[in-house]
């Protein structure tokens, strides 16, 4: 997998998403809801696809959105259904996720990222596009979540979500990324240095409180707890963001574990897709491919006393049941 | 710099020491301790080395064997004085040590490594025997070491310091390495297990008693205080031993900043050298040459507590007084 970045600079910056057409409930991009209709490839691997897969497990959409789980570790025609029977998805009958892409669009030359959405009957990608994704989860298809769904994008709160949002975008999602993928030092340390100063940040915020926004889960801990998962396994080490491990980190540590522990969050996270996937992948900055035994993920299952602050996970509503059968993951430790 | 695996199994071995000759009371090699005959030379990123640089503190042997320091980066010619006015070691005249080693003998081929002990009025390198260089210093500079000094390698306690050092050589000394530089999956997963089973077992010995072997520090201390000091710094992201920080061993990480506090031990250490060798050395692991910002060093001067376990640091002897002038560091944090 090549890694484009600046060569002046040694600057890594994300793409934007090529396919952002909406798959919404008035069906206007040509792209209506409808249970069992589209597909949702994921790898469990990607931080971006597992927004997608917390919310949707959140909103009881796994029988509307059925999932396709790539390999989490791509060749050089990227992901690819290696995990299923004969090396395709049993769905949509293709080897590899750019065969969605090429029916969408033949001339597309871009990259080939998840999470995506395929529209089954014709096998076209509907969107890649990860920041509207899971928003759409949550306001467009809600004539088909399960009864007791939390409201993750609240309409009161959508300014403070956004902003917050934003902040933890570039300073954490991606800048994690621009760390790992930096090379020059000046571009690494920049990104090093944003990333730690928002951590603080939101380590303070969340000292006397439960969540990001409101007293609920929201988007916002989605987003942020996708990058907090990945930080000792991964990103601490591979992408040299060591000022310290998050299990140093005790405010962020007990928040994240608070998360991990919830219905819908660590029930979605495949540790063992996570690091092959950046330590097989990532050659350019590992290239023996060896991938670390530790950390210790036991000390997920830890207690994080986050109780003692209050709030309400599902707001009105419940957590959800257990994942659905072929979508429960093997012991994690 | 190439390092050198076996293709099969993707293990790395330390290539024995070469020059082995003893620098004696009595002579007996050819080479009689005599004060400023000869020269140090180390890097102080060097864990091999760094054992000379604080035995030599220790004994307060600074004047009686002067040092020379090799920038921590080395070249395709291996260490050299780069940081000397000229680029040339102001004593011995060379600007690589790989020439003291031609200077001992014109067909060597093989390693250039430090701590390397030249002779200077021939300027041949008399031993790059890390192992016994600083035995010999305990054992046979009696005569030039300083009033106080202490019994680091102790008649009555050679057996056991002996039997300690061959388990700490094995499985913590050399095991990081052979970590690092594995190059398939087997090889890293049994050098990380052996390093860590060992370090749990010292942890346990060091829980009620404050060093390793009798209640005085020894070669014992020393020899584990170089890789316990590059722990967090290097070995657990470069190298991938990442089951945990020694920040997260509380027995240990207590022991390592009880030693790094006592004079002597974190005055020859100079982090900056440390990470900018590893980082910028080994590109077969880190290709981008990018030296990680992290973790915090200012922890290392953080109450340890160990002074309530007893013992005594330098037995019958006392501390040494700071470095001398033109070996004092910057500051590390």
């Amino acid at each position: 997998m090549t890694i484009p970045t600046d060569p002046e600079t040694g600057e890594f910056h994300r793409a934007p998403s090529h396919f952002a057409a909406r798959i919404t409930a008035d069906g206007r991009d040509g792209w209506p809801v409808e249970p069992g209709r589209y597909r949702l490839v994921v790898s469990r691997a990607c931080p971006w696809a597992s927004r997608a897969l917390i919310v949707r497990r959140l909103l009881g959409l796994e029988a509307a959105l059925p999932v396709a789980v790539a390999d989490p570790v791509q060749d050089e025609r990227s992901w690819r259904f290696t995990l299923d029977p004969g090396g395709r998805d049993p769905v949509l009958g293709i080897r590899f996720l750019a065969e969605a892409y090429a029916e969408a669009d033949p001339d597309y030359d871009g990259g080939i990222s998840v999470p995506a959405i395929v529209d089954v009957p014709s096998g076209k990608l509907v969107t890649n596009d990860f920041d509207r994704i899971t928003l759409d989860l949550s306001t467009e298809w809600t004539a088909l979540r399960r009864d007791g769904a939390p409201e993750l994008y609240p309409e009161a709160l959508r300014d403070e979500i956004d902003a917050v949002n934003a902040a933890v975008y570039r300073d954490v999602n991606a800048a994690v990324y621009e760390a790992g993928f930096a090379t020059r030092q000046a571009a690494y340390e920049e990104a090093f240095d944003r990333l730690f100063a928002r951590l603080d940040a939101l380590a303070d915020s969340l000292e006397h409180r439960r969540y990001l926004v409101g007293d609920t889960i929201t988007e916002a801990d989605v987003r942020l707890f996708t990058t907090l998962v990945r930080f000792d396994a991964v990103y601490h080490g591979h992408f040299k963001c060591n000022r310290n491990k998050l299990a140093e980190s005790p405010v962020l540590w007990a928040y994240a574990r608070d998360l991990f522990q919830t219905p819908g969050f660590g029930d979605t996270v495949d540790f063992d897709h996570i690091k092959r996937h950046y330590y097989e992948v990532h050659e350019q900055i590992n290239p023996t491919r060896i991938v670390p035994k530790g950390p210790d993920l036991s000390r997920w299952a830890t207690p994080h006393g986050r109780q003692a602050l209050g709030g309400r996970p599902f707001g009105d509503g419940t957590p959800p049941g257990p994942p659905p059968p072929g979508e429960t993951l093997p012991p994690q430790w």
